[in-house]
């Protein structure tokens, strides 16, 4: 899985958030493992391979211990992936993991979390570890085996102790 | 395939047309079998199964003897199923057949053409036959095997002379 | 589906039968448009793509006037695809369409029945028409719409008057 | 992964071995994980499901660190699934990781090893961890993210010291 010089992740900075109450950032999910799944409603190989390898990983692992999290990282077509689209997308594909709205640019051409992760297209599996650090990201379809070996990988690593004052 | 009594197909009432510089009547495909393949781009179903099956049809029959034509019946979350929308996702999914926007019924619940053929859903496909006759209805997955063998009995159909004065 | 001239189709030379009470000819098949499957029950091709499909169409259309056959037309590892582990497969696969064992040919390769049909390996799926003529040969992976169309092409013929003295 | 109270692998009573060029017991794995695929050439699942699944395990994992071993756990028509047959089975399949034949008991129903290790049929998936202990046994279908998932779970685990004098 050594894919990333293991670094922070870099904070998410979202809009509106759906199947949440509240915007979620990187600190709510500190002790488990994230698996952020960067999606567009329209991109055909999230609709047909990604949302629903994201929908088999919350089912698998127990969610005290790995977090699903969606991503909408619109770059295109962005008449078309609004807010009300996205509510419809996800009532329709009965999506229930939190997904956040990635934030526009004004000044580029990707969203700002899309850019930060210097993620290439969608859609990507971005993993986090329990400290919240970025250890892989994948662009494509990537096959769930090793989606289940990466992230049961993150689950066995010692947290070391982290003295706070 | 008989499902229905043999009758005129009704005519469609459309709106705009994507993937024709006009748009299309019942009247300009007599002497080819029509599958028209009615959707939602928002409908998990038509997205997996629908659109790929009318895809198929239009590379495998000759588009001189069978006219793949779609149409977008929407029935719910209109907000997000607007022409800008379906433009971007004809795009995506890479559909070069025809495709019109059923005109919405101000008094029902479904478009006029849908409830005009008497739709329970989406997807459905119909087929219609060489002289303009509704021959099949058929609401959500259909087997592609069936479809093959449905076209092509439509096909070798002898059109009986009809006089035009 | 013109891929062979017309032409009637060439006896089969058969052993054993398995789902049969006797052995069958061509001869029994006349009126009936026959699917004629030729496999090896070692060959993952035939096992994934071929089997499955023959299945499809014993399912989908009337056996009163489609008939699918199976061949088995050995031409490698003899000693692991003899009767009793042919039966072992049909049982275990739960094939219920007839299947006749193709006669091994002493002088050549290829057993008899696929030679005399031209096929070029395993899984071929052969069309013979309702007057028993040769219309089809098709080896390898065929999508099933097709096979759906091209049988009901057959189906849709008329056969002429044929006077019998 | 907890199905089973840990306890050390049954060993294998073996006959003829394919793919290896000498018969393998367990202690040849130590260090390494083991997924050990029990199987019949003749059962369906075994072809559709298990051995792909053993083949992409093989393929994605390190084989200084994960070892794949087929069984051939033959219950029901012995006639049909000797060696020679096999032999056949394995070279048109294509495996190449080892397969060992399990002993037939002459006063019971199963082969030895299959007996040993509790299994309900075939398709059966065990996993054996670094120190020769069984740790999983799944019959039937096994998703590949979960396999992926227990795999990587028992390649995380430390191997406590073991002095050998």
């Amino acid at each position: 899985m050594n894919q990333l010089a293991s670094r922070p992740a870099p904070e998410w900075r979202t809009g509106q958030w759906f199947n949440s109450d509240r915007p979620l950032a990187l600190a709510d999910f500190r002790g488990r493992v994230v698996a952020l799944h960067a999606f567009q409603m329209l991109c055909p190989g999230c609709v047909a391979n990604g949302i629903p390898q994201a929908q088999r990983i919350a089912r698998l692992f127990d969610p005290a211990r790995v977090a699903v999290v969606g991503l909408h990282t619109v770059f295109e077509h962005h008449e078309a992936m609004g807010p009300a689209a996205l509510a419809a997308f996800i009532r329709e594909y009965r999506l229930t993991f939190p997904i956040g709205v990635d934030l526009q640019d004004a000044n580029g051409p990707l969203p700002y979390t899309m850019a930060a992760y210097g993620m290439k297209g969608t859609p990507t599996l971005v993993l986090i570890d329990q400290q919240g650090r970025l250890r892989k990201r994948s662009f494509g379809v990537e096959d769930d085996m090793r989606v289940g070996a990466d992230i049961a990988t993150l689950l066995a690593e010692e947290i070391p102790y982290e003295p706070r004052i």
